[in-house]
């Protein structure tokens, strides 16, 4: 298991090579180093190679190159619940004593008993009604400032190390190698636009204007003369499964051309990629490494991969096995 | 009044300058040749000078260099009603057969009896109302093409010409100018966010994914087995007022450095842009010139423009007089 560091992947790929004289290094370079030398990698690459080969029929305009990833399950860790979760869990805590009711309202009264089961079985519908209640009626830069500060303290119940330290490697790469090839590359997850983008930028090199999620709605107001938007209890969009086309249509206005993503939730968007004309590629990662991450699809609460399975099958999308494709999972492992 | 060609521009400024040997060309050159020497012109190029020069203390870094641009009335011209409202003129005419209770009800009478006075005052929610008749039903991409058909065929009732031809040259050097200045330039308008879409790129220079616009709710279907988003009678967000901030947010995730306008419809987004830390610029479009292009403000049905100049002038936002510092109004003038 070998994992260099982020800059020599950087160093390899793309634009900055033609500055390097050492080319020999440049031969040597590896862009995906965390992943087997198996059928996905070798799937991942060779689509690269053909969009972005000049003459070849299947060339692409860097225009063009869109890719879109889902974030939970995908990125980073999902398990034992989605992350947004615990936080939004935290939120509640410290502001259960300003609000009585929720110790009968689920799925408050999970929260604060800890009934981590009731929660999981809430999904995303629950999770947005959690933000919704513990997120709202305050300005977005008070939001992010909540988001920016539980980062920094809160820990992982089972690595103990914060949450965005739980991203996964190989998918890291990825995202350098796509933008190295002049991807242009987007966040299209279920999870809040406004929680995502607070750490998307530094964890990812994915800026906030192509990290598209769920939101609540918001307000522009005056306060003494000074504009600020406020955050209001009200859903406005959920950005999972028949959502992520939508999203991706109104965000963007381009169909993407790859798509990856790691559970059910995901199946419409590696659909709408997969629908449009030329090359496309689709990937799911499948989670199948207890030891590691996790193992779990068909019958888990959190990131179910069921349809999204059989189709990739059926379709021929490629389906990462966690366990063999990737020689590292997260980042740290290699530091340990 | 002399209009350079585009290229020549583009030529003149940052990072291709690098590529010249011809040093007295790129002295010569000026990137904003339709302005007038006055002080707008003065005003746009301290600013930028003032945040792209390295050591200044204004100095912003090249990915918070937002500019957001509304488009009716401040990239091209608005007169006697937007340009969309004409589009969906013309579609309810054609749609009018299915539509026999189109015949009493408003703006749908307005449109058939040719009411130009009822449909001016029915502003963007009359518009918003035409659209969702006119333009639900069919898929995104049907859509796009009844608008690119449009585009071809239709000509403007006073210029006779196609009406994105009535972009403003000034306007078009500006985003140009910008660009090079490593600024990224988005639309922010209360027109429709896929009607904008068809032709921002080719007009302005401006990709799909930096459009942001009013919406009707659209709806991701499988037909046949194949994906489409097919676009549904319902309001979504309309992008004028309040929402320009809160769409900005939304879609940009970073607060902009400058904001162009040209109407009341742009207060809010201005607002927002000038009470961000650091350097800040804000424009309006003042329309004076009745010869060449149209003159309208406070009383105007259209891009009415009153509490913006009380607002500009009391916090110093630049107003540009289109009559005195505009030498060209329209590409075509020069070619005439």
């Amino acid at each position: 298991m070998n994992v260099p560091m982020r800059l020599t992947v950087r160093i390899s790929v793309g634009l900055v090579v033609v500055h390097l004289t050492g080319a020999a290094m440049v031969c040597a370079a590896d862009p995906l180093p965390s992943w087997d030398e198996g059928a996905s990698k070798k799937a991942i690459v060779d689509f690269v190679e053909r969009v972005t080969a000049k003459g070849s029929p299947d060339y692409v305009a860097p225009a063009d190159r869109i890719a879109t990833f889902d974030n939970d399950g995908c990125l980073w860790s999902e398990q034992p619940v989605y992350f947004q979760l615990l936080f939004a869990i935290d939120r509640v805590k410290q502001l259960a004593p300003q609000h009585p009711e929720w110790k009968t309202e689920q799925p408050f009264k999970a929260v604060l008993e800890g009934d981590k089961k009731t929660l999981a079985k809430a999904g995303m519908q629950g999770l947005a009604k959690l933000i919704m209640a513990s997120h709202a009626g305050m300005t977005t830069d008070e939001f992010a400032q909540t988001v920016r500060d539980w980062l920094k303290t809160a820990r992982h119940p089972r690595f103990k190390r914060p949450y965005d330290e739980l991203v996964f490697q190989p998918m890291l790469e990825l995202l350098d190698y796509l933008r190295a090839n002049g991807f242009k590359t987007y966040i299209v997850s279920g999870g809040g636009i406004e929680f995502l983008r607070v750490f998307a930028e530094e964890a990812y090199g994915i800026p906030p204007e192509q990290v598209i999620g769920s939101s609540i709605k918001t307000k522009f107001e005056l306060r003494d003369g000074q504009p600020v938007i406020v955050r209001l209890p009200e859903i406005d969009f959920i950005d999972d499964k028949e959502g992520k086309p939508v999203a991706i249509n109104k965000f963007i206005g381009r169909r993407p051309i790859a798509a990856f993503g790691n559970s059910d939730g995901d199946l419409q968007m590696l659909q709408w990629t997969a629908a449009g004309e030329g090359p496309r590629f689709c990937l799911l990662v499948h989670h199948t490494d207890a030891e590691r991450e996790w193992a779990y699809d068909r019958d888990s609460h959190i990131g179910k991969l069921d349809k999204g399975l059989d189709e990739a099958k059926r379709r021929g999308w490629t389906v990462v096995d966690m366990k063999r494709d990737w020689n590292v999972v997260y980042p740290f492992e290699e530091r340990n």
